[in-house]
């Protein structure tokens, strides 16, 4: 009865988004937590998958979700652990009681497991890794032991390798006697007699050839092999540039170590795009909406208070000309509007070149074509919005050289957005530092001071 | 030996990034070029990805461009267009011999020609389906039927599909039987008599069971199906949230017509990441660095445009405090301040409402908590930074009410910003318009209006 439920209503109620958590399951799921009924629980629960269920544990109060995880207690799923958001997964982790918590971690693969444990404090890793058996926790230690953000905290230790000189049958009955193959494989990986990888074989085309035939005939053109110590960024934009769907991790001396499919390189892209996007707007980019309002509050302050530093370096250049603007006060009725546009001007460019920047589009080999073309759009919508700009002033103050001097101070203004807008997510990335983590201060002050300084310092020279 | 070169780079030079175009290839093609040397340039293309191929052809200028193309010539292989920025597309097109296009395109799976053709003129598109075999052109066509940015357009047809009573032997002896397997296939999807697909089976469990085993003993937990008519950002949503690595679609009764792979997704999922973050920054979201000044700076006029219109609505409430300023100078000197304040913590709030509404993370079910949330981090950083510019104002001008008056209007345009940030998107979305597309200017006015409304109001109410 839930699953019809379920796929009743994205048909019956439009308004909410394909996949996202049905209203009605929501209520009555809440409702048993309420009348603290477990049967009721179970039944709603059970066809919802982990990563649902996550979303739900974060969509919902604190309050609830105590209640909620401890009433359905022996149903809990490991797998949810790792869907659920860092912010809000030590308080579920908390309200487990440790018995379930224990065989919750132990149905995990091991790479979930380090996903999961990862970010711990040691003591709570330590209770972890303690229901671990023996070679899950070794499997995880010593994925542990590679840097953060590495393809080899991310890889499964769990390979299908084939000599070279194995057939087709030899790979099927290596595969039907083995007692655990990995939950995911797509490809059997040919190694040589150092175990350094030198080809994939899909299993579709396994599948269709015949006992004899050679694995190496079916090796396909493309192969990319992974450094285990690759940061996972690299990892997920091989993986989409080259159209992967699993690869080889391999050690220093290049022997096999494991293997990272593509659902993983997905993950880590949609995170790569959120840490973005967040970074653009100067938000800490593991908030997420399950923090408390301090926290909340605490991961945008930095950003706030590096702008409000520029901000009155911006108000230092307009004190500046405190008299020219006691002359003329259109000129502070004015000023916002060039600051303005330049910072819409420079936020643009900065956008387009730190994502050029992250798709490898924007290199030294085009760079310089790209300052220039991008001096030169500033240059044209300077001029466009510049005249624009005259137009409306000269109408509404009816100053002539009012107008010029508005003109004149946005097209400066606009040609300085797009000049900082590309060369310092440019200077960054070469600097080693994440253009979009700390571009946007940087441009903002250029185009505030550019364009008041501009407008205000054309204005006293020329107008009084 | 070019191989060695390409090895060796990544390596001998830091400064490049992993998998970017290595710039002693690109100038050994360009040298190439240049020579008209067209043994050379084919040995240096040969060990490049179709993918970095395309890469080069847009990070040169267009006259190396089309050199290259011309004398690539017979080598020059379909994926290359297919991987292709839209925008320099046609260019290449147009460059290429039509035998050779003819040939490029015979090569490529249905959806590549899809993909390709879809956003072609009619008489371009009828050149590209004139070179197809009958049976590929009415493939394509058929796909062409389904909606623009659907399931349909992005799956492949070719399925491997098994009635429900099938053993892994009759599926292993079919797939061996078969004249052409799909490039591509992770799982033989079974169907019920109607073709309704009921259930995956993985070829990693097909081959590691024995050949009497029912398929249906091997079917997987986790099994979504996708109407032929979903929209290709909600089919990478399901991929990424469920970890699905293939998926059939439906048509409207149902019935099994074709299959959507990861790889798909993920390219899917960096498309619609490129469109929020360009559109979050008012850029044109189909633009790229090889586009004309004349293109880029088109794209990027109406957003500026918008921006010029909100900038002059502050404006004019600027002009209603004229007299105010002209009474004390020092208004105009920090009022810039709390706009650009405002204006962050709105951009900071909007793209985490944003980006809460793509995850699915921001429902009905949480709306009115989120809201009370961010306004409740918006008063207690308006709280913070209202204090610290009453102190800084208060210091720098020596004006006891003036402190209190910008601490009181900043904290003012914060609360609105937090409100604007977070309702703005979610009216949007309800209203089915892309909240990335336009939240931008509405809050941009929002807090600019606050802002100075709160700032000179209080200040001709209090101070004069």
């Amino acid at each position: 009865m839930t699953e019809d439920i379920d796929q009743d209503l994205p048909d019956s109620d439009h308004e909410e988004a394909a996949y996202s958590l049905d209203r009605r399951t929501v209520a009555a799921i809440l409702g048993a937590v309420e009348a603290g009924d477990r049967a009721q629980l179970t039944e709603w629960m059970e066809p919802l998958h982990p990563a649902d269920i996550a979303d739900l544990l974060e969509q919902i109060s604190a309050s609830d979700r105590r209640r909620l995880v401890q009433l359905y207690d022996r149903e809990f799923d490991g797998d949810i652990l790792s869907e659920l958001d860092e912010s809000i997964r030590e308080e579920v982790i908390a309200a487990l009681h440790p018995e379930i918590l224990a065989d919750a971690v132990r149905d995990l693969d091991s790479d979930d497991v380090v996903d999961l444990v990862e970010d711990m404090d040691a003591p709570q890793q330590a209770v972890i890794l303690g229901a671990l058996e023996d070679a899950d926790r070794v499997a995880v230690q010593q994925a542990l032991s590679y840097p953060e953000y590495s393809a080899g905290r991310l890889m499964q230790r769990e390979t299908i390798a084939a000599p070279e000189h194995w057939t087709v049958g030899d790979a099927i009955d290596f595969m039907r006697n083995s007692t655990e193959l990995p939950e995911q494989f797509y490809h059997v990986i040919l190694v040589d007699p150092r175990m350094h990888p030198v080809g994939n074989v899909t299993l579709g085309k396994i599948m269709a050839a015949y006992r004899a035939t050679p694995l190496r005939d079916l090796v396909e053109d493309m192969f990319q092999v992974i450094p285990a110590t690759q940061d996972e960024a690299d990892v997920a934009y091989a993986f989409n540039q080259y159209h992967l769907i699993s690869a080889p991790v391999v050690d220093d001396e290049g022997r096999l170590v494991g293997v990272i499919t593509i659902d993983d390189a997905m993950s880590v892209l949609d995170e790569e795009h959120e840490e973005d996007i967040m970074r653009l707007a100067g938000v800490h980019e593991e908030s997420s909406l399950s923090d408390t309002i301090f926290e909340a509050a605490k991961g945008r302050a930095l950003w706030l208070f590096v702008n409000l530093l520029t901000a009155i370096l911006a108000s230092l250049v307009i004190d500046m000309f405190a008299e020219t603007i006691n002359q003329m006060v259109a000129l502070a009725v004015l000023m916002p509007i060039v600051a303005s546009m330049g910072g819409n001007a420079g936020t643009q460019t900065m956008t387009v070149a730190v994502r050029a920047l992250a798709t490898r589009d924007l290199t030294a080999q085009n760079a310089m074509r790209v300052v220039v073309r991008e001096m030169s759009v500033g240059a044209l919508n300077g001029l466009v919005f510049g005249l624009l700009m005259a137009l409306v002033a000269g109408f509404w103050f009816g100053v002539p050289m009012l107008a010029a001097v508005i003109g004149l101070a946005m097209l400066l203004t606009q040609i300085s957005a797009a000049l900082g807008g590309i060369v310092i997510p440019m200077f960054l990335d070469r600097m080693k530092i994440d253009p979009a983590l700390a571009s946007g201060p940087f441009v903002t002050t250029i185009t505030d001071v550019v364009g008041f300084f501009a407008f205000l310092g054309l204005a006293s020279w020329i107008l009084l």
